[in-house]
């Protein structure tokens, strides 16, 4: 079958590979579509990160590079292992993409993501969505019911979203700011405007305000060169501030801002990933007693997560601004994100065609 | 009557001044003993910071420097104004020294020391308790039982460990590493060691390590010089890390320690006060979902912490390092602390001798 194979840095290439084998305890899936991940995009140009190198493999997924990409995806049943019994073939689904120490309690205690050696299927081993079939244990398989499994393929960085809503402890009625609407920052805000918050987004860029807009995801969009944001938002909350803020743009102005944004005793959630350690507003932390909180990946969210989407609340058709087949991988999905990445929010590929 | 009245950096005078006026909802207070605290210093060496220079009155008390400092005081009730029929003339007390609008709700929700404008009775007006005398609102008197006056005057600062404890959401059995062991860490520590917790603190100065060991409040004392404090917590915990960090100590790199220090999804709370911006790890605060929390003072926290003192579950005695007179203040008082940090807990002092 066909796989993207990550090789090296800058070195993503589509191969002739063995299809995956089917044992039990686990679900062979036909890939429909697969989203390419700001992750991704740091393993091609930065990389390898999450990716273990050549030579040095991961210490539970046994794999090093070359590795199949891709773990934003979606497919179809198409065998079940022995044991397996609660799917059925032809079922849609989708994969939570976690590769995880055999002797870690994964049931939903939301901490197994924090576990030892955590990697992600599609980055530390296991296969990819950027291939035509994929054999994952049960565990990280779940149904999507009628959900299109174009959306569905984005019901991974989504799950990212839900999870920082998780953390935020904010509820309905609450007021969020969200700094930076990339594709994490649109995902995020949808699923705080299907909970029922109030959702302000700052950003710069015309194409994500734009976004921003067309998605519905925000009640205001903020742009910082029209004026300071955070009394902005002061304003639009009778001089309170946000409940809760979240941060999806590793850019310390917008933490800073976030600082200022929110009232007293809020909580800031970084969805971000940071390369580098930032100044922090340490004494806005301790005057209005922040809770500044971390969050990576998801635990126990796919399931919440597909229910917001299956039930209507929440539309991801809006966000897919690309398809793609396998073989315009790097041209038409990783160069496009790279140097026109302001203007899309999720490109999906096709690995069948 | 005599009172230490800050009238400008490093213009700290002994002056008679009138006696304070017994109004309806107030109390009169001779004042027992007053420590001298850390903010009283910064006021000292490079205030006006939290007291409200001459010729800008604070917008809640009216006043402008010169105002009588101390904050950490107790004493023995003298006087009740009218409407007060729950406190008895010659009983023991402490203040939680506020000055909050009169709108705000200060019951005990846990959020009035972060309401606008808020500052302290000793910095921002209001009197304090380096005078003979003071008068306060019945709001903010706490009847202290049998404990010993010179130690009740300890319970201020203690109630800023104990809010901390509170904020980290720590409990009995649960594992700490504090960062630290100037007189909030060790005070902070003691509410930890009383609530049941393992308390590691990590220190460099000789001095305050033994002042760690002899009050009893850490279970292990650990150098950084003698190894990396992080390895050297997980060995202690079998590999796990700490449940919970505090950082007492206003150092980027201790900060760093106790991000590396704790286990995934800990809690670290700021107890610490920070006059900039630290670079702070947030790569680290993401991958093991960290939540960083700010406190500031304390709200609804004097019952608590006064009832583990009078219990007998913490002894204050120990940290109680020098006893002057207020003709001495600066001399035996500020200028020891500066000079002489290290080997000072707590410094009070009776303003009538």
């Amino acid at each position: 079958m066909r796989a993207a194979r990550y090789h090296d840095r800058r070195d993503i290439r589509i191969e002739d590979i063995d299809e995956p084998e089917l044992k039990p305890g686990t679900v062979a899936i036909d890939v429909a579509w697969c989203g390419i991940c700001g992750t991704d995009l740091h393993e091609y140009l930065e990389g390898p990160i999450f990716i273990p190198p050549a030579g040095h493999p991961h210490p539970i997924s046994g794999e090093s590079a070359p590795v199949t990409l891709g773990h934003e995806f979606s497919g179809t049943v198409s065998a079940l292992g022995e044991g397996v019994s609660d799917l059925d073939v032809g079922e849609s689904v989708v994969v939570e993409p976690y590769i995880i120490a055999a002797d870690v309690d994964t049931s939903n205690d939301q901490s197994y993501q924090l576990s030892e050696n955590m990697n992600f299927i599609g980055l530390g081993g296991g296969g990819g969505g950027l291939a035509e079939k994929i054999v994952v244990p049960r565990r990280w398989v779940h149904p999507v019911g009628d959900i299109p499994l174009d959306q569905a393929a984005l019901i991974e960085p989504l799950s990212v979203g839900h999870h920082a809503f998780v953390r935020s402890g904010a509820g309905e009625g609450d007021v969020a700011i969200v700094g930076g609407a990339g594709p994490i920052g649109l995902l995020t805000s949808a699923v705080l405007k299907a909970e029922g918050l109030t959702v302000f987004i700052s950003e710069l860029s015309e194409a994500r305000k734009e976004m921003a807009r067309t998605t519905g995801v925000a009640d205001e969009v903020l742009d910082p060169r029209e004026g300071d944001v955070a009394e902005r938002v002061r304003e639009l909350t009778g001089g309170r501030g946000a409940d809760v803020g979240f941060e999806c743009s590793s850019v310390p102005v917008v933490l800073d801002m976030l600082f200022d944004a929110v009232r007293p005793g809020a909580t800031i959630v970084n969805v971000s990933i940071w390369g580098h350690k930032p100044e922090v507003d340490m004494p806005t932390l301790v005057l209005k007693e922040i809770d500044l909180r971390g969050t990576i990946g998801y635990a126990g969210d796919h399931p919440a997560t597909i229910e917001l989407v299956r039930s209507g609340k929440l539309d991801l058709a809006p966000f897919i601004t690309g398809r793609i087949t396998l073989d315009t991988l790097i041209s038409e999905g990783f160069e496009q994100l790279i140097n026109n990445n302001e203007h899309h929010v999720k490109i999906i590929v096709d690995p069948k065609a």
